[in-house]
């Protein structure tokens, strides 16, 4: 349960549509690129909806049993402990998958039958088949940029999903967070949220992905503790984007130009 | 048990092919694209029928032994649970195995006894052969368009089996369906279907798989629930087809030309 | 144990083959392709010959230690439960192991002290040497059109078998078994069979395997139970067969000449 | 233990070169093809010696576990039990490893200890070094036809091994052998001989590996109850040999040469 | 906890940066190739910083629960004992995962929401959800040249830290730490130094990674016990570096130069 | 603890060089071919240092937990039962893992700490931190000629140890070797050495391996049982070396050249 509204800025229809998606009980999926705020959009809608929010991280080696739940042998008896997936559906939270093409093939199977219209969930090893609570919310996100052949969700998955495009907030806005966040001025904000622009434009040169907002923030934040600016942005914001001395170069000078 | 008659549109002899199939205690595969209604119709023959239906959707993951039971440690003891294909077998139900493929190659071995004269289920980890109830049926289904050379139905399961084929049901029929679940008027149902049909033809231009009639009924139900006819579209039909940029923008310019 | 005769029409001199290699206590293997009869046969011989049969459905998941038996605790105690390989041997059954090359190759080893003169099966984990019972034979099946590199029967498992050869029946025999199997007049029987044998010659152009004999039945039950002919043919011998669209207008084309 | 003399017909120093290794402690490899007596040999000279035998059929899922032995639960506590090469190794037995390069690798490294001067087993789950009993010996068997770059015996595993050369035995030796244990006259023994020797030229034109004298045995074993000769060559020669037709075509064809 | 202070020569703002990013709990990466002092580093800030150091050597089968905790069966019962990253968060000691990019894909993602600025670790097999002591911090390592398209940190990983550089130490410095921690006089120190850097210069003919400052002072350490400066040279300097016969010589060649 | 001197001839300065690691408790890499002495080198410095040796064959299949130990089930318990490298580490042993690079990657990440300045052991699982023993010392050994990209030695693993090279002994040295372990006269051995040479420079035409110092004492310990010494050496080198029947052909020429 979120206590404190979660400091989020809207940049379009996005919670009108998660809120008529919760109403008709439809699951959402969330596609965007890293540190672009996706989490955080839920964790603003689960206060605003009023719903508890249990968030998993899905890899490689999540089992479908992680979600559901397992047996413990506890007291010499063995006792049956609800998973985070089970727990939301019986309490009616939002239960947020986040990066849901890591997880093993069985966990996106095991929510089909809580995404059509029967909205149940069948705990096989406990013989139970729990229908979700009318609250119960399932969203997904995921990273178009990552997906390989290997990794791809399935069309029998997708299509059991609403779907939700989230990209880095405009300049004006990005720069209010940095500034809010990282605790620097708007002025310095402004130039790291120039740095990232340009830093993004690198992209098609070769970097895998763009700097995410939250390295702005933990850029400004070093700054605000008296960082020195370029430094700072190359400890934060350059190392951490790729491990290529070529790009690396091109990123110093990108920095070099604004601090 | 299915208690209230699942809403279902026969679009063919399928509804009297397969009760042919099950007096005559012959199992059914049934093939077809996702979300053109293959669980729908099982459902609705379980209710006909009047057997209980048991369904288990397969993935990679799935064992033998998550089929046929296991044993548990309870209050000290070990205890037989039946698993669904068991407690199918035994109580006379209709055991639907949905995308049949996915399952490892134990499982489709393990329905074979059942698929024949025999009619037997072995239980090796317990010393049973059970006779299955006369009232047992076995359905599984699958998606042609996904099979590959490492996802195949080997012949001597594929000759086990009569065959359904499923498609999107016609215009007209899909309009109704559309209206009556999603909550919107005819005439929004039917520019809806239309854009399905258009996007479907898309599909040799690259997209795996056209919308379902499910994603149709989403859209309508965001639509009666006030969000924008074009923005639900794009929600709920074009973002969950594709991550291509490309098709996004050919898919937008269809939703455009109809809302 | 089998208690009544099981239908069997012989086409040559396989059961004479086969019950002189049991007097010689020699192990068999049927090779052919899928729904020929192998199955049937071997029901026929055990009834014949008076033996329990215990039939394995070989798979990629059948270890060793499903064959031979596993420690189970119960009631605190471990106690030691046999496998259905271990089993027969103690008893004097046969053991009927199908599509053995499916299995994992620790299954295929372990049967090799029961197929030398030795006749004992060693289970290490109990620490005992069982010698067979001397009524005990082990029985084998698979269809060579399934062999692949990888997939094979290595010479030192082949050369302790002898062999026979199965292969669908003769026209004027397989009617006899469609019409009594399938409820069906013999006319009827011999269009269904006069089909497979079209259906057969197709595979040259691109089908894994004919029609089994088993699908001509479930044809001819469909009909017995007033199912249009051609309606019944697309059902359990075309649509079971392949998922190649071209490959059903073919054999749309055949059915629609014959019915 | 051997309490009878197994029939061995030897064709060479093979004998004597077995005992002087037995004498000097050293590990010995047989090398040859399937079915040409390898297995008759150590028996023979485990009864020679007045040796136990105790014999492992190595696979690709045989652990190291497997031969060392295991903690079991028994009656509320573990207890140790020795596998079978600990038990050859503490009561001074001859331990054979049948096919040893089909074995995990773990299994291969385990009998290094064994098999130079220090003649220990370091049964590491137990805290046990067991220094071998001093007429214990070690002897491996494999198929160099067999050997594939990923199973091949490593040189620091082979170094370890004096080595032992067998192939099928001379024509007159091998009719001997057949008419002994096939129950034939010696005029029929020697036409299956004749025929065994054209089946291995075949060898070059396709054949993996020649007919074993076992299946000679098993062919003539068929003729003394009464099967017809030819057939019982096809029977117990040609099938097991192989699944290619052309194949079978010669094969028969040599067939109807002799019978 | 470290009790005395570890030797540790600066070479720039490094530890600046590290204790800004302390105070801004903020997470961080070292990045450098192998024995370059990246350990030294983080043992001497957690001495500074006065925080307990809980360091994890990554491997590829370093599992979540290995860093989480699992439950024990304790004198019959289930006892939950915390793994090194629970424990760490619990106490606000420092946490350093070296080689981060050995670790399973499940690890790199159990650590994403201590990374942002929630803080909490989910200990899923335990329902509970730790919130990390305001003086937690957590420290990853790699070497950028190891780096394959398999083993890659992912950028949703990546955009959790800021980054660190280290390299060698400069020529100089070097020198001080090799004969401080090699107990040989400053002479002796800077030849090795020079050697290390032609070693390193070979690299780009072919040597996978140039000399660390750690096999220096081993070096040091076998010259001050006696041994022959250009033997010692070789054993601790050319021979770990490579298999290669020729660059084994061209190193020798180096050696003999100097010594 | 090893009782008596070890038969071992130094061949340089290894012995000093030994020491020196031991005294400066730097970790050891023993390079060098099959069968040259390592083992035996290992055995008489531990014999020399008065230190119990603890000697691991590593493979495929050896698990980190196999080196560090395990939780065990006894009388109702769980006991902790310290692995090989706890034991050596805890009592100040010699720890020899031999043929490192054939075991799992979390082996060789496991020695890690053990191995720079603060040589001390992690066991996650006990929660226990141990630090070495003063005498204790950790050697390595592998074989150059094995490595392949997939079994390889980390850089990071390679540069916490010194290294030392091994090879085959001198001719005079190892006619020494051979006529004293083998029980033959010096002349004998001469000739076993020359065959030695000669099949040593086959290895460039194909031989993966040079024959062992251990397989000419194979052959003499035949010869000195009496077994003629061209059939010794076809025997105990010429079959182990390989399966390959050209290279048998040129081997058994060398070997008629000289007996």
């Amino acid at each position: 349960m979120i206590e404190n509204e979660p400091y989020y800025l809207s940049s379009g229809d996005e919670a009108n549509l998660f809120q008529a998606a919760w109403e008709a009980k439809l699951p959402v999926m969330l596609k965007g690129p890293t540190g672009c705020g996706k989490t955080r959009f839920v964790q603003h809608m689960a206060w605003r909806l009023g719903r508890p929010l249990i968030t998993v991280a899905c890899h490689e080696d999540l089992f479908a049993s992680d979600l559901l739940g397992r047996y413990l042998l506890m007291h010499e008896e063995t006792v049956w402990v609800d998973g985070p997936l089970t727990r939301a559906a019986r309490m009616g939270a939002i239960c947020y998958l986040d990066e849901i093409v890591e997880a093993r093939k069985d966990t996106t199977v095991v929510i089909h039958p809580l995404t059509d219209d029967r909205r149940m969930l069948s705990i096989d090893k406990k013989g139970e088949t729990l229908r979700a609570h009318p609250d119960f919310m399932l969203v997904i996100s995921f990273n178009p940029g990552y997906q390989s052949v290997l990794k791809d969700l399935k069309q029998s998955t997708r299509q059991r999903f609403v779907g939700l495009q989230f990209d880095y907030p405009p300049a004006a806005q990005e720069a209010r967070i940095v500034a809010e966040e990282g605790g620097v001025s708007v002025s310095v904000a402004e130039r790291l949220v120039t740095l990232a622009g340009r830093v993004r434009n690198v992209r098609e040169q070769g970097l895998t992905e763009g700097a995410s907002t939250r390295l702005l923030i933990y850029a400004a934040q070093l700054i605000s503790r008296g960082i020195d600016p370029a430094q700072a942005c190359r400890t934060a914001i350059c190392l951490p984007l790729t491990d290529d001395d070529r790009l690396q170069a091109t990123l110093a000078d990108l920095v070099e130009d604004l601090f």
